[in-house]
């Protein structure tokens, strides 16, 4: 199977930049094998013109399935927002229904151009399935929480094992995995080690929720006379890859140890605002070198799956916060949402960028609105001038995912009808 | 002429709050005449099924013809970006350009729900020209800039008191006109009590840039040894209904005077941050009772021209700030640009609202897309899961200026093919 995007303006790999240039792309396969001759023959040619080819955009963390409970619990104070609202609705989810869940999730991702997220939820046999029907990328993890050796967190490693092992080799390797204890604040230091371990044994990275608030701050120094970071590096966590979520409330040591230790933080600015968390000090990891990459969090905390909208946040709320207007430019927003969330997966070599030998994940943007007009820095356009909904066609792993919104892979009225049903019976 | 919007979900006034309700809404001539009855016949039906109608938005505070500069001068320090990039490309523009400029800036904004603006700019006969073609409703000022009795400052005192008489009971009443005094380092404190009088004479409200920058508030104690609103507060201009555009750089005593003298606050979120300038005190002066709107401020610093970024922004950086989840709710961000803008214009008795008796502004929203699922909370899902791109109806003054994203009284072509024109001449 090949694919020609033929005469579209793309964001390519210029030097150490990154250039919009009018070109076509070629696609065999699930590979871009070649990017410039517009006269190839191909199965399926796109008409580029007046669309803008992207990098398909990588949410670094996310929940999926929680879109079952956007806008259920909004404008409430984070306590009442978790155990009055959220944590009661999730009693009553049984598996079957964050299978839907994640399939409105992955609707969602795709309508707005993302092709690849990484997940941490319980069920990831749902999530799995979900990934794999719909042809969208993912890096997947288990949950974990526990404490020392106890009888749950055992249980919750056994899972994660088991489902690593089903789903090796399958879904031509769209799937990968990741360990994820959950926080330093529900793993204690026994059951972390414990995770390593597990990590290590497998050879897999760590994904965990890192000084997402004061409350977790406070809490991990009272029982551990550090800050989280410190708590992590202590234990070695650091010394295997990992993707570090949120990173809010950070002293200068912590940032230097996140600095040092090539720390991927994940940055996840709507959702630390909207629960009143705050911003994290993006500004001065990015100075430092830090891996920094974008994620929406869940939609019940956000409330949209729209990598767009991190990218206009994480690239405006800085310039305020640090009262300078050439901090997070555009175009680093756009590697916090591309390539350097690539690298932090350890995809580098093959996501994330629009270039020849790379997996063919883009996104192509139908730029004939308003807000493109008139013509100037393209790049720029897509951190400040783009919603999210300008994305007509996505390709993920050599195959169209949407097609001039259409989506070709997933019944969306089914998933709708059953989101209203399971939204009905949990939330009413 | 009338139309039916039939079973819609529409926002309605409910006690003091704002509820979603399925309804009909009927509209004769320029007004709203009933809302409930599905059964009565008009010469224009539109079929409201999956759909959510809203009072049009009200962005009050924009320079409609600066879509000229949009992405054109990013991520760029203040200085730069005002004396090398944008006052160099302003002094090529000639008022035709600002036509085109201010269409294309009325088209993005009827697209994404908009059906009144506040604009300031020295053209204003090219605003007003826009404004009666396009059927929109604006509230227009000429910008003010002097010091005492200069030549340049009367010329532009009288510049705006023949537009207003020229458009006198014109375009149906949907342009009304404000004294725009520019700000407190471009007016010295003679030439605002000049523009004072003015107002006066002609019945006008003030529209004013205000503490915008630290550097204004350093420029103006250096030369008047108090705030810019301190400045404006024994000047007396508060005495007059203001718009205050910005206020992000206030003292607590600002915020009492500002509170004391019911000024009206119209915070731009977006352009704060781009600019580097920080964040409004919105939750502060809100709690005070101040009545707040909200504005896009020009496309050169957001840049967009589309009220739901704003919404998104407004509704989450101030529980980032305050480290606080409950507060600017949805429903209050709502009010900022509908109700409390219409107030602000002395216009709240006419439109904001859906509402029987009120001018027929209304955006209609397709919300059979991903981010509407499930149905839980559609006042949440305005603020924070809508990116503007899903308003398909829009209608001002009881005549659809948008219908399925058709615009009805714009040559879209024509508005594109010139802005291209300009661009190349001026920024090129």
């Amino acid at each position: 199977m090949s694919i020609l995007i033929k005469d579209v303006l793309a964001v390519l790999e210029k030097g150490d930049g990154l250039a919009v240039e009018e070109t076509s792309i070629y696609i065999e396969n699930d590979t871009i094998t070649d990017i410039g001759d517009a006269g190839r023959s191909a199965d399926t040619v796109i008409d580029g013109r007046n669309k803008l080819a992207i990098p398909g955009l990588i949410n670094n963390h996310t929940h999926a399935y929680m879109t079952l409970f956007r806008n259920y619990a909004d404008d409430l104070p984070f306590s009442r927002w978790l155990f009055d609202k959220i944590l009661p609705a999730e009693d009553g989810l049984a598996p079957g229904d964050s299978y839907w869940g994640t399939m409105l999730g992955i609707m969602e991702m795709i309508k707005t151009g993302t092709t690849c997220f990484t997940d941490m939820y319980i069920y990831i046999n749902e999530t799995s399935r979900a990934v794999d029907e719909t042809g969208i990328r993912a890096c997947l993890s288990r949950g974990l929480v526990g404490s020392g050796d106890d009888e749950g967190g055992r249980r919750r490693l056994n899972e994660a094992k088991s489902e690593i092992e089903y789903w090796k080799g399958k879904a031509n390797d769209r799937i990968s995995f990741i360990a994820a204890p959950h926080a330093p604040y529900s793993c204690d230091d026994r059951f972390l080690l414990k995770v390593m371990d597990f990590a290590k044994e497998n050879n897999l990275g760590i994904n965990i929720h890192l000084s997402e608030s004061r409350n977790e701050t406070a809490e991990i120094y009272d029982k551990y006379k550090c800050t989280p970071t410190e708590l992590l590096d202590r234990l070695g966590v650091f010394e295997l890859n990992t993707l570090a979520a949120h990173c809010v409330h950070l002293t200068d040591t912590d940032i230097d140890i996140l600095a040092d230790k090539r720390v991927n933080v994940v940055t996840c600015p709507v959702s630390n605002l909207k629960l009143g968390n705050g911003t994290a000090p993006i500004a001065k990891l990015a100075e430092r070198g830090v891996n920094v990459c974008l994620g929406t969090d869940g939609a019940a905390s956000n409330n949209m799956l729209n990598m767009f909208k991190e990218l206009q946040f994480v690239t405006l709320i800085h310039k305020g916060k640090e009262e300078k207007a050439d901090v997070i430019s555009a175009e680093e927003g756009l590697r916090f949402a591309t390539s350097n969330a690539a690298k932090a997966l350890g995809l580098g070599d093959r996501i994330g960028k629009i270039k020849t030998g790379y997996k063919a994940d883009i996104a192509i943007l139908d730029i004939d609105k308003p807000q493109y007009y008139p013509r100037n820095n393209l790049l720029s356009a897509l951190a400040y001038s783009t919603c999210g909904d300008e994305v007509s066609t996505v390709i993920v792993d050599g195959k169209i995912l949407m097609k001039d919104n259409e989506f070709m892979t997933i019944d969306s009225e089914k998933v709708k009808y059953n989101i209203n049903k399971i939204a009905d019976r949990l939330l009413k």
